[in-house]
């Protein structure tokens, strides 16, 4: 039993152990040819299954090889990661930063500046991910021909940079 | 040094290691005699460091005997702790529950289930926490003669329960 303090039919746990906690049945939203790119990553939600609305946070795992989403930067939304395993490069305007567990790296939404990890090592990478839940975010990636809205209903729009859709 | 990517007079790190960054120079907000019983309390604040302002996150170390706040339910900010060291109690309105490293819990607002952790063992415990900055948010103490209210300016308001200050 990974909870403790019960869990049915949707009953909130008082706590879990977080590496047993389900994984996210949907891998991405991102449209082809970047789906097939978030094949090395798992996210288990966390808090949501506490019924946090505010905020979530996810303990992701990233296969060898594998990246955290497209490089990417948020609009309104900040962002928080703790590394608890592994050893990912964090990928900034800045360049590439190695991380290690114990490190831990902020996104601070409207400066423009994009960040994902990539996994370049034989061991997989563990980390926790918070991100608040700000109506009205975009997302923008440079390295990419893809551009993202946050609808009214809480489900991302991705178009092609010149509006067409996917 | 902790930062990766420079840290000068108040720029903005790209990464740093948890663990070296500063404790908050403010132990407690609480008046006494609440103040002192956060005596084995410190607290690290992580995602100001990166200006993050939707939501706040700190490495929070409970030496043995500590105990993390006055158990106590906001209105309006979800919570959640993630274990990294350690084997704290969390007490709820359900009771004790036992926590070790790598087990996390959620606390929604709105709901008057009051929380805190303490800490009954011999060894510190180290977590990460994450809260979110609602504004108008509220904080109810059922085991205490307190209650506080989130100012305009971010800062909590104390006060007996009957309204007279402290």
């Amino acid at each position: 039993m990974s909870e403790k303090g019960g869990e049915k039919s949707g009953r909130r746990p008082v706590a879990l152990v977080a590496a047993q906690a389900a994984p996210r049945t949907r891998a991405t939203n991102y449209p082809e040819p970047f789906a097939s790119r978030m094949a090395g990553r798992e996210k288990r939600p966390l808090g949501d299954r506490f019924g946090l609305s505010n905020f979530g946070v996810n303990l992701t795992r990233l296969s060898p090889g594998g990246i955290s989403a497209l490089r990417h930067a948020h609009s309104k939304q900040d962002e928080f990661i703790y590394i608890l395993e592994g050893r990912p490069v964090l990928v900034t305007n800045a360049g590439e930063t190695q991380l290690a567990p114990g490190m831990c790296a902020g996104f601070k939404a409207g400066t423009g500046d994009a960040h994902h990890l990539r996994n370049p090592t034989g061991a997989d990478v563990v980390y926790l991910e918070v991100g608040d839940r700000t109506t009205g975010d975009e997302g923008s990636y440079p390295d990419d021909d893809i551009q993202a809205v946050l609808g009214p209903d809480g489900k991302w729009r991705f178009t092609h940079k010149d509006g067409t859709p996917y």
